[in-house]
């Protein structure tokens, strides 16, 4: 089927080559004239603006935005709106708050649109692995897109699914990213003990690879931590500093909202704000502590 | 080659069916005798004591417990220190305190017997899967049973190695326990909160199915959940009450004995703790804190 | 001075006492007749409505709320924006979200009123050892309010203090009450730890007297735990059931929005949560997965 | 009463000062001429060896050890009982792990010795304002120590206490540290909280200061914390670096003996261990792993 492609960075231009080689129409719009050609480059058409996007597909339209969650993917919701004609669909791949989708659905509702959210998983894997895609929506436009998401899954009827009404399906991918924070640290956790040991001279990568095979732990991040151990065993020139981009902290504001304890997930989004909090007020202060209570030498700077 | 298989319980049952099957002449020993039936059935060779196990293996001689650690493990090894000859190997293919390993592998060294601890995962899958291992100890002794772990592992070369000196491979394997409890709470958060967000009506059983293909989160222990959510989506009936052996709460001792923040395993181990702490003092004690500054009341019981 | 006291609760009607007792024209109003009696019982004047409330005093008027956080105080500034004149304050004592008091002091400084939020913690002791006032607003308007905050504090200028701009004072009560959720469980897995040493035989009333003189944990909330385990040595008939206020989960979310590591605030908050989950869909997830992969019974309920 | 001290630093020697004052004879020793000429100062006798201070004690005697936990103590308990008589009590004032203080009370029970432990709080302030200690041992050895608790103590009767059998005062003492690193933790992130609401430009000496009275987390470590912020209000200079000295680690470590959810205690050790470890290999692997799946860029070194 045909579907506009709305920001061809990393992930979009990677899902619009998918679809162009599952034999989809793809029309592509980013701002950057570099990436129209790239997207050329493998059989997709271009667009230079949001108005020849619009104009190049037929209604009704499919329109698959790909771009950073907040600020951007409001203003092309609002500028859709003023394009779009009622009937079409506006479908946000990205990891937008599922809060900002519901507020979103309703003004687009307003206007006779559809509005179908996708919370994609695969990273830059997805392009030969196929995305994980959960998807919300009412029902008729989820199964009009189906085509869609059947060539982007990994499988026509695996790795995606209808899972509930708008929202629900950014809501999914959330909580599905707030998991991986938790698997990610528990892994990194558990390295680390094992590098610190030093009487045992274990070689990390042999561990990694050990496990992927057989054992209760092996996971795809697993494979991808034995490669990273296997380039970098010591990880040396990398800064121990990690970022996190919204959906690990939406997910503990929502466990708490609900009243879920979630104290691992919670911790390894700790973990990340302690990761970048070199000064350590906190850590400071305690020392002086102990030098107030018990005259203990405080290091110094 | 030729083995003693010492304890055929769950998981030693299955390793002496995959060694045979693998071409190997097994003698099996448990005290229960449809233990001892059980591994005949599949063309083992059984022994009713230790004594006839030691006598029915031509020396050198290669002994695998695989008993519950702690007491049990220590008197088998106390009396295949009577029973062998200079030159055999006791193998340990439980999950002990790898400090208990040092302790008996020194023991054994005096006797002129090898020691080499083998850490093992995969559970009640390991037979038709094959499972993961984790070898210590001295490199011609792990040298000589390369044919036996060839067998049990997935693969030739795939899921086992020998990863350093004796206690390292238990040391190893109890590391990776630590990891899966980390990795087992983060899933069972997730989806505590997709089944507390009850506006959109989420399938857990659908959301794990969808993220089993392409997703970041895909694991062997998803899979896992996967089907648990599909024999039992509400969890009915099973108690809220999680058990810990061992290797969890010693991964969390170690972690602080190297000095290795390892925030996300140790509150996976406590929130096994509080499943079990029904009564909470400390929780009846908070109450009639807030109860006596602020005049909030009381929950009775 | 004189001042109007809205809501004539726990902590309003000792509040009216304490300033009467030191030499201040208090008119109180609740809905409550039983409410007005009490405080006109220890001299203060009341008021049966909002209306006879701003009639009764002198303009410039002083008026202070003391009813519940959220839609209570909410309704209580919109119907005052209806009586107040401009130059009349409106003080805000109780726990409101201080992202709520940003936009009320906006909303009525519009109106040419003068609005003050103060962090009151004291609980029912204030009455007798004074409140500790943490004091947010235009200096001028706090300024008015001095003799007020010397007769409500433990000492003139002990115990208060004008912190900052509108809304800080809410913040810095809302941190006050997040440090004191992390104390509050300190103190109870502590005693928690104590109680569980049997072969001791420990008396935890007698520990906590001990520590209450000389110790570094000596606090007040020891005091008060002190007289909690004197009352109920074993919390017997109390429900593990701790509930939670709001302001520590502020808190949280707080720390996340400023990239602040909070473990012990964090996990205090989640811990209260646990408390109240008796169902937790996780616990019973995490035995559903030990039986998948590794045959464990599942206790049942 | 006459009372040997055995160790006279900071600890040691505020103690034999405290005792002098009282009307006791102290003798005491260290191998430092320095810290003997120090206590000879103020009253005391001294000592230039064990055998000395043994010989300078009339039967039956007293020692008091108040020296660093671990081979310094159990080396003095060696040489004490090569020099004391039966009848005689030896006194571990030190922050000695409870495991260790039952085994040498069984060695000192056997040649006739008594063994009390004292778990002493309080720190450089002691001196001024009395020890907590938390004592025990057998009932009667206990008692013949009354007159140097009651003097040592803040008051007669406040602040010291017979807990229980010999052990209990140091495992009561432990878990008093433990709760100690949960409140410290629970104020330092509070104030970094504070601190980092930068709109609001709070003075953290003011705020420490106001909850000093009447406030429901006042307390003694607050007071301290008070004195600290006033001295350094941006910690400037003190690095953020926390160290730990035992109790606390052997808290977590009995917690999860007895099956304790002790998550803020374990969680405010894990902070310690985070200050400490710059390298945090962890924190590495977790950009290594981002920049795997998702292409992140890694921040570099």
């Amino acid at each position: 089927m045909e579907l506009g492609m709305i920001g061809l960075g990393k992930m979009g231009a990677n899902m619009a080559q998918r679809l162009v080689r599952g034999g989809h129409d793809v029309v592509g719009f980013d701002p950057k004239p570099e990436a129209r050609s790239l997207v050329e480059g493998f059989g997709a058409k271009s667009a230079a603006s949001l108005e020849e996007l619009v104009d190049k597909l037929p209604a009704p339209r499919a329109v698959w935005m790909m771009v950073p969650a907040g600020e951007i993917t409001g203003g092309t919701v609002d500028a859709l709106m003023k394009l779009l004609s009622p009937g079409d669909t506006i479908i946000d791949g990205g990891n937008s708050n599922y809060k900002h989708t519901l507020e979103r659905a309703k003004a687009v509702a307003d206007k006779g649109l559809h509005y179908v959210d996708c919370g994609t998983s695969g990273g830059v894997w997805g392009l030969a692995e196929g995305y994980s895609m959960m998807v919300g929506g009412e029902k008729d436009a989820v199964e009009r897109l189906r085509p869609i998401f059947e060539t982007l899954a990994p499988g026509k009827d695996q790795g995606w699914g209808h899972v509930g009404p708008v929202g629900s399906g950014h809501y999914t991918k959330m909580v599905h990213n707030g998991i991986e924070y938790g698997l990610m640290q528990a892994y990194a956790e558990g390295f680390s003990i094992l590098g610190h040991k030093q009487e045992f001279g274990l070689d990390l990568h042999q561990v990694a690879e050990i496990w992927r095979y057989g054992s209760v732990v092996r996971s795809w991040l697993l494979d991808l931590t034995a490669d990273a151990l296997d380039k970098n065993p010591t990880m040396d020139g990398i800064a121990p500093f990690v970022p996190d981009s919204g959906e690990g902290r939406w997910t503990v504001a929502e466990a708490i909202d609900l009243d879920v304890p979630a104290p691992v997930i919670t911790q390894s989004l700790i973990a990340r704000l302690r990761s970048r909090d070199g000064e350590s007020f906190a850590d400071r202060l305690l020392s002086a502590m102990r030098n107030e209570f018990g005259g203990h030498a405080m290091k110094k700077e």
